[in-house]
């Protein structure tokens, strides 16, 4: 039972948010009180973690004076050097408020997209403060529900001088971040700008600063949009900007459910815990997720133990897999010898040209994937 | 009615494979007769299209022998001279035959990448031959039911070096082309590579060659996963790589659909066609549809009939917005005058972090988006 | 324009928690004052509306006083008299009170389901005090997340028991009320029970009192699963049990928008316009939507103003759909001659059996579905 | 392992159509050869089923002449004998067939219906004759693209004048048959008639024969729309109507996919078969599903394997979950000792109107989901 007993080691981590989420959704109120983060460190580092994340405000109040600010950073990270935990990440909260009702760094108005900036480089502050090294934004209300209104052109120009802004101030001030850039694609917005993580790979080719700015894929996020998961965050891999990653659950074509890790989508999960174990992905494994508004408080840290139970099972599971016999052979004649890869010359593309193929001939080759797929349920279920 | 009547300089466009389909489905045989391409060209011609695209395998069957193949393309070719009409575009057929079950470009099998690697450039021979000056990759088998069996990360560079190989081979031969890459979330496979225009919008910087390289979105394919699809084009319109698009209809969350132009989405496509009015695009409008399977081949000819009208119709709207004076001031109010870009300075950064916002001030200011969507609606229902 | 201004014979009716939606939502918080009811039912009034609904706490606070009550009570029937507004319908709050968590009448407690009785027993004394005749059931926490936890057998049975306790109160009372249930598949619960209007439509039947019982469909909820409303609400007619309807706009496959009525899905909306005012519904039109979060109070108003609006838009489009000759022609061709109904005989059996049909003839007749479906676009569209 | 072993008791069952499933779909051609329904019978003996099951169609072509259709039939009756198989149930093909192309039981032409109807009862005899006593409706045509040219109330007659005719033809021949109404939300129609589970329960209680009428739920089609199929099944328990089941697998909101039987959701059919077998449901279970397109003949039997196996590895995992002290401490606490069911007196109301209930107690009652969830996943991985 120990191999599934979280250390730090593991790099699990949370948000603030996560496991003080109080139960309020669309059509009902809190049901749990508020836990202090003081209290979430001290729990978390009982259970195993690795670190703690937090928006700005899920620390410090957004009408705290100086003075309660500093005491409440002193006591956290008074909490964060006794307990051994720390703040791989930090982000903002450019969501909540209603000032951000149209969105924060694409609003129409220059003074919202100011403070937008402003509370983002104080949030950048804090996070360095305690020792965050990434930096994530999730553009909550960057989006319309009125495609007339805003231009999603535009939407993209402003965005992007928002971030090379922002890479300017963390180089400004020699701040060791890197920015992790996390997509979704509705809720709260009808249509939220950058629905997809392959949208922010796409743009950070197009900024002052690439090689500082990367995505953090939300397993929820894709899976909202029906859309595979592994192939996104291996798109990422293969681009060298998987910079931070938050797991959970979901079910698809619904609103956003934040679910336990691996409580609904076992198969997928147990490819993605695969392909970060196996592409040497070392940076945090971040859940983003909350416990059932049915539960209690006790009930929140059993979520966050099944959260970290759930990926060690199926990253032994991984191991198994790697050492099953029969699935690496099925693997090795599936795959074949043919990873030779073709670059152009003009004699190559004459001679493939040239070519007789047996069409019949290899669309009659075997791909056992019945049987591959099976073993891997099998494997799974523990058969 | 005389405005709504399509002329070539519309530049619509149809694949021979949308008003040549015969409405075979997975539950049901073919239900039309074949349509041969020279009888197209010239029914097209007649209703007001532009010009005619084609997969290799829809103008020259699989197996024609040389002969064969060049009395097709000389009739083709035929037509198209005494009907004026154009091929602005050609692509390949990488999905129909059993040799491409598990992919072409992304097979296992070196001899079926081979394979593809050779009907690409011979269809590229073709489409040059005929005059297209766009030639478009929709990879519909490169994917996976089985995420086992196929490395996604492999997937991208096997993907990536099929394209450079094929640049490079338009290069060396002068052709006139430009590469559109077209994305789908799943079907045929159960998910497939790429699976959204940002995802290819990603992929092109990192190509030998991503001048030569753009998209071609698909309405109906972003539709399948719910996501928006102007905000798709706006992506690729920012990024300067909408090459080409494919203008259909849909339901989200379903199986491919491919209806009429408008026979569904109204609003979104106004939204479309608006972007594409005033943004400069000047390719061709290309349908990717085809008649309800319930059809005869006169009917096919009124599903093209009403892709165009519509198309105008929703043109005719674009331009009744931009000179409705209550849109317009209603947009001015919205949009305001907050056009100054946010550039990093020391000072700059300072000056915002020493300002103070009035959060409540800001969070009130009027966005009257219901009135303005009430107005759009009124204009789109002809009030 | 007249045509198209709301009036009291419009039926349109609008949930006191509708227009007072305050726009907070998962990830932000209230953005408008609270709507005191009073000058809800005098805007409304004003507006053109037909009468209001509300959930018992929509009126009279959870915790309020019976003097508070009445004073409530009163003014709010003042308010009713003086503009001759009417309540036809009235509904319970079982969703929002922590209490609720996890199921009303489905829940495990029996202290819970006892509760909810009395909650709603309430309720219906205070919605028959102000006039309404029908009373809707949305079982908004009847769900589950984890399907271990509650037998989804037995929740059928809870859900009838209240239900047949409910009606026998209504009986033993003399309220002349009819309950209309109404369905949801999720949000907020992971799945809820009942989760489509047929759900319903197949219970009613089991209940000790069918005939008073029939269904209340919401377009916004059968959307979210995507299938198609009209023929949701068909079935509902020919059944006899369209009690009620929910009218307002949802993108498919997302979370709850309730969005402007006729704002999305302009098609679908003309067809259920279309079905009803064809169908001899003579109930209220009732809007279950509210005004986007970025909308101010004014802008509340404008979106109900929107909502009736264009509904009577859409209804002068059936109007003219009737009227249209080309539109009438096809529908003749297409729907034919054929309205006799075979009806069972050993001699009819017999005679079936032994005739011979040409399927290739009966394959090949026409139907213009594109011809068709393209006048329709015209129709709105307004051409 | 031979526990996992499935044998004739296991009552597992497959359509001809399933195994026979050569590969085609909406991109791309056959793949597999045709498969003889003699070699079907035997194959499926020796892996352990029960059952095979067909479309009259699957077993004799449609323009069989009668000697043909006789030495079928002698030879399949001889395969069956010598194997021990049964057919438990058979059905009609009324959708591959142009002339089904806008509905068999709901076509506007008279004719279509009459077809339809002696193509059926010619189905029945065929199935009568090889020992069925479930009779399948699936309505893969009854549906609409276009809703202005199909009334879907008239529709709804339409079906029920066709289920009526054909209990009574059954009634007449002393056919000891039941009807099972399967349901599906789309495809390949735009929206199919009778969308879900629920929209059948609710017609059954209409029909002449009620009685003889019930359902069978297939998972993939609930799931194509998001819902919960447990629930769809436990509604059609409840009402005493699952006469059949399909089993399969599915990702939600797309085309649908008839995966292997657990390959995808995991969780969720390890509920579906906890339901079957607490239910005391004791028919066929049946799997309607195909092999991967990529798949060869070796492969499909490799599909078929899998399908039963993981049934009866999920059936383990339910008698370990009965068994499980931990989960059954948990359930005992959750579901409480709360089985009374309430029923109306005036007395009763007036003492339930009477009480004072504490919400707040009652709110913070402890609802351990996460826990008990997170015990689920483990004995699901094997942990």
């Amino acid at each position: 039972m120990s191999d599934y007993t979280p250390r730090p080691e593991h790099k699990f981590t949370f948000g603030l948010w996560t496991i003080g989420n109080r139960g309020r959704d669309p059509f009902g109120e809190f049901v749990r009180p508020p836990l202090d983060p003081v209290t979430s460190v001290h729990r978390l580092a009982e259970l195993g973690a690795y670190g703690v994340n937090f928006h700005d405000t899920d620390l410090v109040p957004i009408d705290a004076m100086p003075a309660e600010r500093d005491r409440i950073v002193r006591e956290f990270r008074g909490a964060l050097e006794s307990t051994g935990m720390t703040v791989p990440m930090a982000t903002t909260n450019l969501f909540t408020e209603p000032v951000f009702k149209d969105g924060a760094f694409t609003s129409h108005d220059p003074q919202v997209r100011a403070y937008a900036l402003q509370k983002t480089m104080r949030a950048m502050d804090l996070g360095v403060e305690l020792g965050a090294r990434t930096y994530v934004f999730w553009g909550g209300r960057e989006g319309a529900e009125v495609d007339a209104a805003k231009d999603p052109v535009e939407a993209i120009t402003r965005f992007r001088d928002a971030i090379d802004f922002l890479c300017e101030y963390a180089i400004d001030h020699d701040y060791p971040l890197r920015f992790a850039l996390e997509a979704k694609p509705n809720e709260p917005r009808g249509d939220i700008y950058f629905p997809t993580t392959a949208a922010y790979l796409a743009l950070i080719p197009t900024l002052a600063h690439p090689e500082m700015v990367g995505v953090n894929p939300e397993f929820a996020h894709e899976q909202m949009a029906g859309l595979n998961f592994v192939h996104a965050v291996a798109q990422a891999i293969e681009a060298g900007k998987l910079f931070h990653i938050d797991l959970n659950d979901q079910k698809p074509g619904r609103f956003d459910q934040d679910l336990r890790f691996g409580s609904e989508s076992i198969k997928a999960l147990f490819f993605l815990v695969k392909l970060l174990e196996e592409s040497g992905y070392d940076g945090p494994r971040h859940f983003d997720a909350h416990a059932y508004r049915t539960e209690d408080q006790e009930g929140v840290w059993e979520f966050a133990r099944g959260c970290m139970r759930t990926y060690l099972m199926l990253k032994s599971k991984v191991q198994q897999f790697a050492a099953h016999a029969g699935i690496q052979e099925l693997l090795a004649e599936i795959r074949g010898t043919g990873h030779t890869r073709e670059r152009y010359s003009r004699e190559r593309a004459e001679h493939l040209n040239a070519q007789t193929f047996d069409r019949a001939a290899l669309a009659s080759r075997r791909l056992p994937y019945e049987r591959l797929d099976q073993l891997i349920v099998d494997l799974l279920l523990g058969f």
